[in-house]
Formats: structure tokens, C-alpha cells, sequence
């Protein structure tokens, strides 16, 4: 059985987001498989509002780039008062800052950070970060892909989904975490199910044999096919199989 | 000046999303840049609610995978039922499953989708859909990432924002897009505001020479480290420069 905490225990893993959109939050994260295991008490999700920290009457948060260029960059200070605040709350769990100049989020990287307390994300907007700030406080960046999003609120949300959903007690199945992509470096076997026959396309036999064995050995076959078809760079750093 | 589209007019760029949760949009999209594009009619979205396309009293959308295994895998039927009537209103968006099978989300991606109608995008859930639907509807897979998610959503709105920051008139300057990651292949340079000085840590002399040659050379040059030392697969790709 998977531990849930009891009420009152803190949660075992803990996602804090310092934001200036804090009311995007849980947003996609309270509904479903990540919002039911929310309200479980599985894990919890704090916000950092980063305005507060912001400075003078208008609460600035951010200034012009040095060197000139176009927009606005968000200013060391402001975002290192945000950021001390929040580490007097959570004093272990590791700093990201959501950036696509960061190493690229992975399965692996997902299983690391629900190893740990949970995570401390900065999310940021405008023209980024000014970069001291990731020096003085040792961030470490992560990208969740190569392209530029309108700030790092939507990264943060995948990333703490793709941690959530790996934590014990989420899924159901156990089985339905080791079969999918990126486990054994592969990418998934197709699936089908019911109907037999569809618009005149049929399931492939093997997977109607009963033969657990030959099913078990089409969908690694398949496996392997769809991953050196469209993800040649995947294929590459699978292990070599000695020849039998 | 941008084209923004009078009222009652059709806005160019349309984003549909069939999914089981409605509920979850335009959630983040609804904020910030993305939102108020959205109110200005620079886009719109549509939900697709496959639940009303499910069977039977209960509204089934899915089954358990032929050959065994755990989960639940979404039906063809079902599934081209929904595309099929979004497709009504939208015959020629492209048709996008979300899923970590499928080609990596891309600057260059997103670019060719905003050169379109809009996107008509479906959000997976549980173990992914039937593989028939996939090859009878000639979907186009799309991944935002080497990383599993608990749905399709929020990988929806990830390619829905990479799309929508980009059409004319959402980022006020267009310099502020032609200087960010991925754009000539490099990652971003590093970033600098004010103050001057923060916990003994300055912004590097040149950048305050106000020598714009000079801030344009070094730009360049730290694009280049960063990209180096952070993701030697993008540097690879690089076309390579003649020797001066």
C-alpha cells in the first residue's frame, strides 16, 4: 500500500513556484490524476507571489537590459529576496529556474527530483533573469524543450506533473509506470483495444493469442522499431545486445 | 502595425482542443500575454469535449489494452468521432496528437504552425489511444519533450503558448523575438539589468560601454560558449564558420 500522510503530517513532496502569476496556479494541477493526488495530501503546492519583493511604490520587479536590446530583464535583487524568503520555508529542496538554456527535462531527471523534498522553481517572464542571481544562488536551469514559451509558468506545471504522477500511490498500477516511454530507453509499443474491427483496420493478431510471451516480444520489437524510426538520437545511446 | 481583426471577424490563428477536461482551458492561456491576445481576438480556442462522444449510458471513452497490461487505452471510435466533428469547423488546421512518441516540439515547429490556420490538437490520457485512429486520421505526433506527462493538456497549452507568442502583435517589439534561444540555433547570452553592482557582483564592463558593436560581438560570443558548454547537440548542428 502507498503511504499516504495522515492529516496534519506534512507532505512528502513539496513544489514551490515563485511567480508573478501566481493565480495560474494549481490551475491544471487541481484537476485530475495530479489534483486528486493534490487534495490526497501526496503532495502540496505553495506560490511565492514575486511581486512583493518587488521595489517602491510600483513594486518593480524588473529594468531594462545593460547593453540595451529589446524588453525587460528581472532585476538579481528583487528575485533574491523572493528567493531567500522562500528557502527559509524550504531549506533543502533543490533551486530551478524554468529556462530554455537549461539542461533538458527527462524521466530520469523526474525520478531524481522526487527522490529529494521537492522543488523550489523560478519562474520567470520578459527577456529572463538577470544572471547573477542564478551565480549567487546556484540555480540550476532546466528546459522542458527547445522552444521559447511566454514565461516559465507552464514549464514549472510540467515539470511538477511529470514528478507527480511518479510518486507512490498516484498511479494505480504499478505496471503502467515501467511500460512507458522512455523506460528502458525506448518509447512506447502501440496500443489498441476494443473494437476487434475498426473502419476495416484490424488488432494485430499476436495481441489476441493469449501468448503472453510472443506479446511480450512483439511490443518490444515494436518498441524498438518506433523509437529508431522517429528518434534516431534515442536509438543511439540504447545499449548495444550482444548477439545470441 | 499588427493586424488585429475587427469584431465579428474570424481571428486568424484558432487553436482546438479535444480533451476529457474542458475544465483545465484556457486556465494559464487565459493570463498574461497569452490572455490578452486571447481577449483581443489575435486567437481563439475551442475545447472539445470527447466525454459527449463516449458510448453507452456511462459515456465510455476507453478500454483495457488488447493483449493485457495495465490501463486504459482511449478508443478509435470514440476518438475519430470527436476529430471528425471538430473537423467540421476546421478543415484545414493540422491535426496534432500530443504524445512523448512523437517528433520533439521545435522553435522551427512552432513557426511552421502559426504560418497556418491554427492547430487542432488532441490530449491523450491514461496509457495513450488506439493506434488505428492515429494512422486513419493521419494525425501528426508532436512530443514537448523526452518526459511522460498524466495527459495531453498540458502539453497542448505548452505548443498553444510556443504558437501564440510568436503571431504579429503579441510581443510588442520584434527584436525581443529575434535575439531569444533556438533563434540562428544558439541558446540566449546572458542577461544584465540593474543595479550596477549586487552583493559585490558587477555587470560585465562592456555591456556598459555603450559600444554597440562591441555588446553585439560579445553577445554573439557568450550565445556561442553558453551553447557549447550547455548543449553540444544543438552546436553540432551549427552550420560551420569559414576561418577569417
Amino acid at each position: 500500500m502507498p503511504h499516504f500522510p495522515s492529516k496534519g503530517e506534512r507532505p512528502p513532496w513539496r513544489a514551490t513556484v515563485l511567480t508573478l502569476f501566481p493565480e495560474m496556479f494549481p490551475g491544471p494541477l487541481g484537476i485530475s490524476l495530479s489534483g486528486q493526488a493534490l487534495e490526497a495530501g501526496v503532495w502540496s503546492l505553495t506560490t511565492v507571489p514575486i511581486r512583493e519583493f518587488g521595489l517602491g511604490r510600483h513594486r518593480a520587479v524588473d529594468d531594462t537590459p545593460a547593453g540595451g536590446g529589446a524588453g525587460m530583464v528581472m532585476r538579481a535583487d528583487v528575485l533574491a529576496a523572493a528567493i531567500d524568503h522562500a528557502r527559509g520555508a524550504e531549506p533543502d529542496a533543490p533551486l530551478i529556474y524554468l529556462s530554455p538554456r537549461g539542461e533538458p527535462l527527462t524521466q530520469a531527471l523526474a525520478r531524481e527530483l522526487i527522490a529529494g523534498p521537492g522543488v523550489l522553481l523560478l519562474a520567470g517572464r520578459f527577456e529572463g533573469v538577470d544572471e547573477r542571481v542564478l551565480a549567487a544562488r546556484q540555480i540550476r536551469e532546466v528546459s522542458i524543450g527547445d522552444y521559447v514559451l511566454s514565461g516559465g509558468e507552464l514549464a514549472a506545471m510540467v515539470l511538477i506533473d511529470a514528478c507527480v504522477r511518479l510518486l507512490p500511490g498516484v498511479i494505480g498500477a504499478e505496471g503502467s509506470l515501467s511500460e512507458e516511454s522512455f523506460e528502458g530507453g525506448l518509447l512506447e509499443y502501440p496500443q489498441y483495444t476494443k473494437p476487434r474491427e475498426w473502419e476495416g483496420r484490424t488488432i494485430p493478431d499476436v495481441l489476441l493469442s493469449g501468448d503472453h510471451k510472443k506479446i511480450a516480444e512483439w511490443r518490444h520489437a515494436e518498441a524498438e522499431r518506433v523509437t529508431a524510426e522517429r528518434r534516431p538520437d534515442l536509438a543511439a545511446r540504447l545499449p548495444r545486445r550482444r548477439p545470441t
